[in-house]
């Protein structure tokens, strides 16, 4: 979704210092980026950020590091952490990419992404965040045994997905073809899942163990 | 789907006697069924026989072994093997659980199981063709490497299934949620199918590797 440039946005963005990392360096080198020893986990693409704030907010022993390469969607997402006063959540203006030269290694114990971008045309299909040469950065940077937890509500991306994950030999679990149906407890909505669910869109989910 | 019972049948069944294994024992004990050592694929509910007689016609170098457990259903796939002179098919009247005690082993290449009975209530899970004792069973009977293909059209048991076919451990590849979309080549309708997917129902399937 295009988003114009939100007013005084700088300023903004300065205002919320505290929960922005500025410089992805930082990320690649330093090892302590919360005050605190608790797990990290990553979500890549949070957009306005309800899903990472909800999140957070159920899991306060756990830090989230946040990425959305937007920044004005970044910014929504950011004053929404300054204004709950949340703790444990930490932004930075980038994606999936900036992770392809991690040298810190396994650093994350699970990774979410929700309703990214389906890459509807073949010669799109590398641009999925689920193809195979993400999946290579993810399990470098993902603990072993660590978890990516994938949602969307596009059918072609769920089925390119699934055998993207089986055909990289990863073990998948708690597959739901209709989250709202299904029965699993705890999903944390994203905005875009509020809005299409509501509507009767059917949401795909799945877990799978790096 | 209930079928009142045919006219005729035993004299029908008898004229079939050629394509008809009318003891299950044999199965067990008989290291040739076909009088050729071609691989043999096992189709579990084959119905009015329509898919196992057009993936026979195609595949001249497999025989065909075909499950279904009513006689008035088997008579008509019979029929249709017997009227077209189709050498690599033979029938029994039965289903998955004839293959629980299995002595002889890892015998086939390939079982299909197609639009299955889902039945749908919880309590009734372990009736389901694709849930973990009958995994067990199919593990038993096929060979290293050996292929189960499914499909169904039912959502929730694609999803049970999907499930079962993971946490049992099995790789999974070629995973489709609308078949009939997907550009997947060499599909062969089952007469089910052939009128749910008519009707714009998307029809599942995947093959699992064990």
């Amino acid at each position: 979704m295009r988003m114009r440039k939100k007013k005084h946005r700088d300023d903004r963005l300065n205002a919320c210092a505290d929960f922005i990392i500025n410089d992805f360096e930082k990320i690649k080198t330093e090892e302590k980026l919360f005050d605190n020893d608790n797990p990290v986990h990553l979500e890549i693409g949070c957009g306005k950020g309800r899903f990472i704030t909800e999140t957070a907010k159920l899991n306060p022993n756990i830090n989230f590091l946040a990425a959305e390469k937007n920044l004005d969607v970044l910014l929504l997402a950011a004053e929404k952490i300054k204004n709950e006063n949340i703790k444990n959540v930490k932004f930075f203006a980038g994606d999936a990419n900036n992770f392809a030269d991690f040298e810190r290694g396994k650093v994350f114990d699970r990774i979410y992404i929700n309703f990214c971008d389906p890459w509807k045309k073949n010669r799109q299909a590398k641009r999925r965040l689920t193809h195979k040469n993400f999946l290579e950065i993810y399990k470098n940077i993902l603990k072993d045994g660590g978890e990516l937890h994938f949602k969307t509500d596009n059918t072609d991306l769920f089925e390119f997905s699934l055998n993207s994950f089986a055909d990289f030999g990863l073990n998948m679990k708690n597959i739901t073809l209709n989250l709202h149906k299904s029965g699993f407890e705890g999903n944390v909505m994203t905005e875009y899942e509020k809005l299409f669910s509501e509507k009767g869109q059917p949401i795909y989910r799945c877990e799978v163990v790096f």
